[in-house]
């Protein structure tokens, strides 16, 4: 489907132009296959990252493209119109470059570059198995031991867990609350950092999370990114900028689920005419590609404000909030349409409803956005 | 509530903060009164047009402020929040300066001064007591006599019918189907015009619709706007624009509901605590709240797209679908949240739920809405 | 619309046809004038008392029919079909016989058979101004006084406050807390009780709620129903019941919106076809006749269980939760599908509209009925 | 969860109590891993039989339970609540009982013990890979030769394609158009008739759907069920029970559903409490613990209406279209409930969630039972 699209720059359509053309060409043609195994598609990502698409909004100093978060996003949603999965590891890729990028010393960001190049993955480590929705409870410890940090614990959803190159571990130096927790990136060949086995989840099978344990590993001081005690500012600040972009991965999810289902119900013909020109269906697709367009200029209005250096948080929460419950309702419809043939592999709609459920989910529930949001119209 | 608009240019930013001024002063203590009595505001029309709030989108050179649309519409939106029937009244007068502004001869425009200027009040005569949704198929008959259009028939649910100074009337001068049509501007003094009572409607009291009797009435033949033929062309273009101005009203009213619920959450104390404080009712409004953004967000993309020249006719329609199916949601919701204080005229909110059904219903219902997205869809 | 019922006795079958005819005869032809004039229609439900009809769920030794619920409730909704403010006055007037009929002494219940045979009509004070969902927070104080209680304080919602022949009051007669709460039967006569004004509510206006002013009235000791300290008990128990009259009710006026906007899509003709055979309009009535089917069977269900004499108390707050959400879906979609003929007074489902919007939050807010339902989810 | 049912007779109630027991014994320990290893449980369905469970509601001179619908369908319920392939593998096998049971001559009506008796199992070939929704017209054809009747053609969609012992065909013998089609049972071994590999479906591994081809498949002119020409009639009625037995299905999924959900928010803690008090999270089961109890009153009466020999088959229609839509909902609502662990294979809900999308599809779409039902609101 053409989306009607106001962009900034002239620069920006380039960088859609050339978005579009490698998924078009990368990611479409690997997905199904890819999912079908379990294959994570390290390649793909290399890839990217020699485009430029990896770090889209740092700055060029870096190694980034200094774009505001409004292209980034586009280019994010038509990532995941081709594929959810890689679109989602460009997004947390991007959030762990993130702490340092955004509070690491000038030594510690000699590793961007390469990070945005695409030649080390990152994972982001916050979540406990306890402490899903209550990050301020986390209980992963990091003990001060000489030149070192000694960490213990469990991590938990951890996307790239088996994969990444580095990790932002988020772990509790001080007492409880949110003041005791530090961020410290170690590299994944630490001795006592441990993937575990992969999640059996629903969808998003080329990407799968997993849980880190953490058994008496030594990351060195000099990683600990931001001081100690600001690992709780460091992680909202990026979870932020992650709702945006799950959010993006949203749109994209329900727009190539709408463009496959119009697609179909343009040519299946039932009771002599195409089913597309039945209201019944006809309506289903219309409120789908309305809320669509509601999804990502909301989106985009977020972008926007972030862009333009102004409060963003709790626009950020709705966009979050808003387009995956969107791209759940439109996936699933989109499998309606379908009918039976929706149900099964062959079409990649079945996938697409899989793969919505995750996002209502990911970076703080949907209930989780809701409390964000009633709390700041709750203050006076 | 604060709304985080991004503005164009600094002129708009002055021109938002003078509508909400004026809203504050001259729309909000009058609202419920003049509702009450179902009186309508023709003084506060002339108030606006003397602030030049009621030709926003026209040329300087006709009066206007040369506004794009995109903060006219966030203009419509404050007005709609303080009164609804004020900011359908400025809209529908703005629509029924369309046709003049856009298709008129240099010699009808000297009309515009006085009608953007808010001496002259405009109605905009398409519907029928028969054809609702079914424009093309109206009947009221325009017949040559000389220098005159003899006009017969009736046209129904028009704003303003009793109150106007002209109307713009849409009526069969050829054959049957939108080719046949043309549009006339008619002064409300003419002979043989006659408005009908006042309809009971559900709410927005204060500018009732009435149907309006055509019966041999004469309308100077250069008074014909854009040619034999061309009224349905016009009707449509003036439709779609219309539509963009009902989303905007929509997403006032929808915020003015949202933000009263918000006030009486935050105060109100039930079992000890704000009632905002359970996620019961906190949830509802955190929901309304990411609606109405989302609204707001489509509303003005449709708006910006308009402005850049490009078609945007179906997002207009995305627009008024979502945004008025938003604000009956919100707006019933809010009654909810008030609980019995609610359902009494003691509070606006009542009021509001009554206001938002009928945005549901005008500009093309929101079914000829869909009906219209689904057809775009079913385009190859 | 024939709605497909399946009774328990071919009494009931005679009672339901009887109603019908009633409703028919009585109730449809007065009740747009009678609410358009806000006149309370004392006269009809005396017809009903004499009829029978007021007393349905009480043994037939105090003048009542013995009917098992399962019927009673579907004579209310067949009332609530033709005019919801008689319903409502019937479910309410039956309500407020419940504390004598279940808890009175033998005394007590000498009044009963004018109470059910309509001679003396009802009204249940228990709500209040700061008080509406929080019901054991009430503060309205009954001090014992020689053979009297004097009663203080203000009642607040309080349906048949300006025509009620007597009063259930529930005040405090000890500490805070639902212990501390007992039942009073009022006469109306009583000096020191004063009923309000009306409030100016969204519908219902022929049977306005008001609030009534205690002042240091005197109610004769030996109107204590049930004894110190058992009115919370009282109250809760009669709102089991009450909340099924709710439902009921509501189902009635769904469908009776339901019926009215199907017999006008079945007329209205537009692009050449009765507007019912579009799919985009006969998929609404589909849904609607569908949640009205299962609104109907889940309230009999609840009746079902309550008169097999077990718990039904969660099953009423389902019912009154679910058909109350029904009929404000219902009456909202009702008013759409006649489109703009649905926003005027010449049809009644904008009526509809409006009174079924009353329903969600009388007899506990639909917030409160989830709340009873998730405690009782969350016991083990 | 205990489900406060009202059941005819105290044989239903030891009917349920079998049910439960052999539901809780034969079906929940293996649902899991059958599912996972994609087997289908062959013996648990020769168990159920053994049972009685497999012709609850044929005579019991062809070896059925001769129960009524309301409590066939309960059964069913319960199965499904424990592991939906082998409830909806009964409901199927039950339907491919029908055209013998109901329009069998005597001869034919042999074969229905052992069918019943759960030695033969039975799949029901409609559905054509052109013709999902449209089943009047289907082509596979059946040309008499002799004394056989020659079938060529594909049928799609199969439950039990490649298990099955018998095949209902669906087959046009004559004409175009529903009175063209007749019902042949034919034996599995029948030479020409060869089932394609299992479809890939979303869920339901353990049940899948086949293709069927039929190419030159020789069935004894004998095994015509009802005459020639009564196919199509025998197919719609067959449909009518089916749709029941689908509904009573997703009542079941969508139970299981919520008391896993249940079951883990009363357990799991975030910010000091049991999720389950959370209104947000607690508010969503009580809605949850609604719609389930409206669907399965709906789904019982329309089961009534058939018990009583009135007609049902719009109400049967209604019933499908709620249960399945509330299944949907209900399940993805519980995966939320669960958050990140919701998405595993370590806990059912997610297996239930693909489930549930399939009851939407089956027996007719929900749009198909949205056209069924306005198409009889549009009868006057």
């Amino acid at each position: 489907m053409n989306v009607d699209r106001i962009l900034p720059t002239d620069e920006a359509h380039d960088l859609l132009d050339l978005a579009t053309e490698l998924a078009d060409r990368e990611l479409a043609p690997r997905a199904a296959g890819f999912e079908q195994r379990a294959e994570f598609p390290r390649e793909v990502l290399r890839t990217l990252g020699r485009a430029g698409l990896l770090g889209l909004p740092y700055p060029e100093e870096h190694g980034g493209a200094a774009q505001p978060y409004e292209v980034y996003l586009q280019v994010l949603e038509i990532l995941a119109s081709r594929w959810l999965a890689v679109a989602e590891a460009v997004s947390v890729h991007t959030l762990s470059c993130y702490p340092l990028a955004q509070f690491g010393t000038d030594e510690q960001r000699k590793l961007l570059p390469d990070m945005i190049g695409g030649e080390l993955l990152g994972a982001y480590c916050l979540s406990e198995p306890q402490g899903g929705s209550d990050a301020a409870a986390l209980t992963t410890r990091a003990v001060r031991d000489g030149d070192s940090y000694v960490v213990t614990g469990t991590k938990a959803w951890i996307t790239h867990a088996r994969v990444a190159d580095f990790y932002n571990i988020f772990c509790r130096t001080g007492g409880p609350g949110p003041k005791g927790i530090s961020c410290l990136l170690a590299d994944r060949a630490t001795p006592g950092i441990t993937p575990q086995a992969a999640e059996r989840t629903m969808g998003l099978h080329a990407s799968p999370v997993a849980q880190i344990a953490f058994d008496d590993a030594r990351v060195p001081a000099d990683r600990l990114v931001g001081g100690e005690g600001r690992g709780f500012a460091i992680a909202m600040s990026a979870l932020d900028s992650g709702r945006l972009g799950i959010a993006a991965c949203a749109v994209g999810l329900a727009q190539a689920a709408l463009d496959y289902a119009v697609g179909y119900a343009r040519e299946r013909q039932q009771f002599g005419r195409a089913i597309i020109e039945f209201q019944g269906l006809g309506f289903i697709l219309a409120d789908a590609a309305t809320q669509i367009a509601a999804a990502r200029a909301l989106t985009l209005h977020a972008a926007r404000l972030r862009d333009a250096g102004r409060p963003y948080s709790i626009e950020a929460a709705k966009a979050k909030l808003f387009a995956t419950d969107v791209a759940m309702r439109v996936t699933t419809d989109a499998v309606q349409v379908l009918g039976g043939a929706g149900y099964v592999a062959d079409h990649p709609v079945e996938r697409y409803m899989r793969e919505a459920k995750v996002l209502q989910i990911v970076e703080g529930t949907n209930q989780i956005q809701r409390l964000v949001i009633s709390r700041a119209l709750a203050r006076p």
